[in-house]
């Protein structure tokens, strides 16, 4: 298997650019697929990406100011609009409109800012990710993020396509028996967009972070149904109820915890990405401190991961030309490559 | 227009080296045009600059001791002179005078240091710029500094050709109104050397730092005289008076403020400089708060500058293959980019 | 002469990997010879060396746990026994054994860990080089250390095969008289594995540390006897008398100092390297002020050398291709790197 220095960037994909609280009056700079992007929300309330760099010396419009419409550059005063057009140019007339910067189509919706970098022509909305946990009600509680993780976006996708890592890793968060884990059943399939699989771990022990978040007395039936859409988001659903509750048959139960996390990584180089995640649980209370120290967990869990992937992409990026192997466990792994190469092959 | 990055050094020139300040015991380590040089007073008062490598290991010279006459290694203890010759080589006899390092001419001057990394056999003393400011009465307040520059020296030429910069990075400073910034009339000459402009902002609102020193309670009459010598110098003369007082026949009588300035930057790299600013001013007090108000502003809005061209250079830095366009008002920075074609046509 | 950037490995031959000290709990991560190993000692005592890359995903095994034979990869738990043989592959059945990552013999003799970089059927444990002062009675005070060091080894053993430095790099500790270093008589005889000399300063002043520790109160007999054994080790045998005990035909008599040190530098990168040094002394009392002073300045001289020879190498690493230049002084250092040389031509 190439490691993931290896492969190339997706480009005709939709990508997380920001949270929209990211977004308030100052520009926010931001490398995407190795490109310098300048994210603002302009006083009309539109978000727009434009590169970061004014076409007449280069400046960092991200260094500029946020207008009624558009973005000003902070060097000379140039005003570019969110298609990237100069719609002021103090003192020099009429021959504006020839100062162009190139822009990114956005799109925001269900609070979060996606972002287009490939052929505009191709940039399709209805191909946008449904996740509706920010608008919910409050049964679900949540809680989002982004990490900035120095590692190739891959590493992060097959990370989470092999849950094996969790009792090695994860020990005193979101893992649980290592025999467990190894001995959980697996099923994994094939979609049209990447790969899915339902994993249970039945009458299992709960990991220390379910335990303080639900009260678990004893052993839990435990699933976790991980769906990965190519080029780089993973839907999660998982949680668990106590054993003879008929978790196989019935999952929405009351009772127990059920969690459903979006993760989505952006490439920012080839050795670096930004991790933006969104958990959601039923089964703690929002606001309590259960629902607080699970939260808490989840954040720190991920912390783990980020710190696993980047020691890898170090070892990776010190001999680059070195393969990976795979284990009986990277069934997975090996088909979210595989999605991942037929969208480079579009490409 | 060439980014920069894309332009290369002029080598035939006079460039600052350091301030007189700079060197009083201990040897000053500096990196000029891609050269590292060490820089020291000997104790007979000379100032002398050698390449910073001890031609026996390699040891910088910078790392050892003024002498009398020359600077000692610290790591076996030979010792050159300002000509790079070794005079003393401790136990090893005769044979020392073959063992040599590269000098550099050098010249102390009104106050500054001046260095020349070409030709020696070209090192013509007549062409240093003079600057008499540092020793003058003190009708004139003035301050000087060293400001380490992470962009190419060309950036810092070209912020100082287009004025119309102020109204955006100096608001706070030394800016104005950018309409009166936008509107200003502006007479572009070729120099023998380069380039000059008058630029008047006639009727205009004085900018904080000028109402701060002088105490403008109206609109005045400003000046801005310019003059860049390439390959890297600009001097500045302007001043503002009181509307009414007739500054366009006679800038120099009394009232208002009067500026001179230096401004002269010596490539350390292709990605960063050494900016040696010195500034004078008439009309307001030199010990006063308002004097010292005004050179803080000065020095401010230079790290202002500082700021926009470090910014420019990250982004040129990510495609130096890409290049710049010009505005209108870019007229004296293009004619002073054919001036330092011109200097490097002939090297 | 070639400077050290020059310079190649010599991978057959045994280098000091750590200090015995290093290795309690927790793997260690340290690069080698441009390798990334990880060393342990297993909770069987035995201490080994992995490369540190997980042949799975190629996480660093230094993220990992010590267990009781081998080391568990801290991501899908993997262990690796000392010869690099996967010996449990949770959860995937048979096959482990094809997984495997490559170790380095190891030798821990003497209170060193000795590690062999090159072809392991070359690596021969009797061309070990004894030092026996760890493991000897409490005549002999010692003191031991690992210093990082960023420049090529080689500029080490230059280092100590030229005490001509000493009078200016070690002025207020091990230093002495200029002159009297200067003047010292040199005999330097080739040997099978490298080069050795002895070095007499007769009547000489002793240095500072030397006073300190032993009383000095005139003139001493200061004797230096330094042997090169190629690639990097150097064993120095020195001291002091009072003048007129006799000290050319006996070193080893009551009184006076008697130093004993061995000097090891293990390349990392062509830049860098890893100092291993031990200092034993007779003459001065193990737990008095005035040994623990002389142990101190022995490792502030050693910090003296760290700051000289990295500021060498950032000077050589600025210009690769200059060579350097040989004094008089420099003979012992021209027979080490042939010494050298002759053990690279042999690879």
């Amino acid at each position: 298997m190439k490691n993931s220095a290896q492969e190339k960037f997706v480009y005709n994909a939709w990508y997380i650019a920001a949270w929209p609280s990211e977004l308030e009056d100052q520009p926010l700079a931001r490398t995407i697929l190795d490109e310098k992007i300048v994210l603002f929300r302009d006083k009309s309330g539109k978000v727009a990406a434009l590169e970061d760099r004014c076409c007449h010396r280069a400046a960092p419009l991200s260094f500029g100011k946020v207008m009624t419409t558009g973005i000003q550059c902070g060097y000379h005063g140039m005003v570019f609009d969110s298609a990237g057009i100069c719609i002021d140019n103090p003192g020099a007339g009429t021959d504006s409109k020839q100062y162009t910067v190139r822009s990114f189509p956005i799109v925001e919706q269900q609070n979060f800012i996606w972002i287009w970098m490939g052929d505009n022509s191709k940039a399709d909305e209805n191909k946008i990710i449904e996740y509706p946990h920010h608008e919910m009600s409050d049964d679900w509680s949540f809680e989002f993020s982004h990490y900035h993780i120095a590692a190739n976006y891959i590493f992060m996708m097959d990370n989470l396509m092999d849950l094996t890592h969790l009792a090695y890793v994860h020990t005193s968060t979101i893992g649980g028996n290592p025999e467990d884990h190894a001995a959980a059943s697996m099923e994994v399939t094939t979609t049209e967009t990447g790969v899915k699989y339902m994993r249970w771990m039945l009458n299992s022990q709960p990991p220390p972070t379910f335990v303080a978040a639900a009260g678990f007395k004893g052993k839990v039936d435990r699933w976790s149904n991980f769906e990965y859409v190519a080029p780089s988001s993973v839907l999660q659903r998982n949680g668990a109820l106590d054993v003879g509750k008929g978790a196989v048959d019935n999952q929405e139960q009351e009772g127990g915890i059920s969690i459903r996390l979006f993760h989505h990584v952006t490439p920012e180089t080839a050795t670096s990405c930004h991790y933006f995640w969104s958990s959601a649980a039923r089964g703690v209370v929002r606001d309590s401190n259960a629902g607080k120290k699970f939260q808490d967990d989840i954040a720190a869990a991920f912390l783990e991961d980020k710190a696993m992937v980047e020691a890898q992409q170090s070892i990776v990026s010190a001999q680059p030309h070195r393969e990976l192997l795979s284990r009986t466990h990277d069934k997975a792994v090996a088909l979210e490559r595989k999605a991942l190469h037929k969208m480079l092959a579009c490409e």
